[in-house]
């Protein structure tokens, strides 16, 4: 699994950073899904191997605008471009009113169909055939989601040892007995294939937070997750000076929970603007929070950043 | 007066080309309006020593997406960076409807007042003290409109000389004839200021056409204009080869009216992706199409270009 950063700064931009969006696909698929789509992402799509042609699926955390103002322009460009394929949007209720509002209002009409869920419909059934995709509701001053996202197709491994051991010869029907069907030998021998079949690893699981004060709503969501995408938008200080309004998590809040959560890879994002690489808020004091809370494997996200979890569990960054 | 281009491409954004934003100002003066307002118009911003603290206008020619839709995340920037003063927004009627429909979803309230105008309402009264502006109704799929700059607070000039043979002493006399008051001098001669003022120098005018087919709508429009900056989307050939469907102008169309209207400073802007610098349809095809019909001072925008055009009606381009 991949995920690809288009944006890690909150409410405004930078000139480095773009507000929320988050691509994540399965390794070596061209189709991906998007988290949150705030103004400007296509802008970064641009300066990645993503297209929106083979966009699967849109998922919007919150109505907050610096986490949907870039859906609509998303759209058009897709509208534009050709695109065909229906596109699902799972968001808050007010994102349909909203873009369908904006549609008619700059007389947008698009050549493929889009089919909209809220988060709480993903409860109802699967959505894509090889990704289970939950939701977790949070808490921010407007309904916010956190998106979970579980490989569901994990491939069958054969377990060769056994049919060396019991000289099923290796043909074309090793292939058969790896797709789950039993098969008869040349030899007549009847095979069942579960007997040959090693158990399926452990499914990746990633989730996606949208803006939340409280990480602990995830202690159930992010339970076996390899991967924790969540904001932290400031340190405990700045947090506690600017006080609850704003309904923002800390670095120190995100990485206490995380730790006691088990959470093995923790993606911090969504830095209030007042940090600044090089700045007198340098992004540091955001990471020195976390670590100090957080023994587990620690990244900030930057735009464009590139990340890919293995098999193990193990996430890696990787060149775009 | 001064130009910033944001962005000069159309439909969709390239990575050279942002779609439609224009700056323009008072040479010198900190504060600007807009023109037109693509989503990523705010990330270009940052680019200029432009702010949006200091916008005091947004004009949208029309309610393509490409146009207007960097709209909501602007206004939700200035807010957030604490502007306080109303700004004014002038748009075709659906543009408030769209605003406000976005507003209300994301539940954005702006801590400044927002005045609406539509393009008919600027013939009822000025808008700014020191800049009038108008509106030409173009033709386009959708309405669409040009809007006419014309400097309104033009310098008094002393007849430096006259005063002089008068033997009016240079002291802080001059400076109350220069502001049109009469004074008395200290010999108790009785001065009127109109005497000595020079006949005003011409306003300079500038003209932003929206997207259009006819670019002889701007006939009167342009008249006197010492700049016109419009839309010339296709060549003439790929005009032809598309159809009249999308109603855009060739760069060959613009060229030709503008060569009749006297223009001085013709400024094409909103190319198709399809021409790029260094790719199989260069830039250049629009450049010799508009040449081979225009004699005038004839610029390609690109973004981030920053013209002046100084008192003498010559536009050139400057650092930004």
């Amino acid at each position: 699994m991949e995920l690809i950063f288009l944006g890690t700064s909150s409410g405004t931009p930078t000139r480095q950073r773009n507000m929320s969006g988050l691509a994540l696909r399965l390794r070596g698929a061209r189709s991906w899904v998007l988290v949150d789509c705030a103004e400007g992402t296509q802008h970064r799509i641009l300066r990645t191997p993503l297209s929106v042609m083979s966009l699967r699926a849109v998922f919007i955390t919150h109505m907050h605008g610096d986490h949907c103002y870039g859906l609509p322009g998303l759209l058009a460009s897709a509208g534009l471009l050709g695109r065909s394929e229906p596109l699902t949007i799972v968001g808050p209720p007010p994102l349909r009113t909203m873009i369908e509002c904006i549609m008619q209002a700059s007389e947008l009409s698009l050549p493929f169909p889009l089919a909209w869920l809220t988060p709480d419909d993903l409860a109802h059934g699967p959505l894509l055939p090889d990704l289970a995709v939950d939701a977790t509701a949070l808490s921010h001053r407007i309904p916010s989601w956190a998106y979970g996202f579980t490989e569901a197709a994990i491939e069958r491994r054969l377990d060769t040892e056994k049919l060396r051991a019991d000289a099923v010869p290796s043909s074309a029907l090793w292939g058969e007995i790896q797709q789950g069907r039993d098969v008869v030998l040349p030899d007549g021998r009847a095979i069942t294939a579960a007997d040959y079949l090693l158990p399926p690893r452990r499914a990746r699981r990633i989730v996606v937070a949208g803006d939340n004060d409280s990480p602990e709503l995830l202690a159930a969501g992010a339970q076996g997750a390899d991967v924790l995408v969540h904001e932290a938008t400031y340190t405990e200080e700045v947090l506690q000076k600017i006080g609850p309004g704003p309904q923002h998590s800390s670095a120190m809040r995100v990485a206490h929970f995380a730790q006691g959560a088990g959470v093995r890879n923790l993606v911090l994002t969504h830095f209030s603007p007042r940090y600044q690489e090089g700045g007198p808020l340098p992004l540091a004091l955001l990471e020195e929070e976390a670590r100090a809370r957080y023994g587990g494997h620690l990244l900030l996200a930057r735009d464009l950043d590139h990340y890919v979890l293995d098999r193990t569990g193990e996430l890696r960054q990787a060149v775009i």
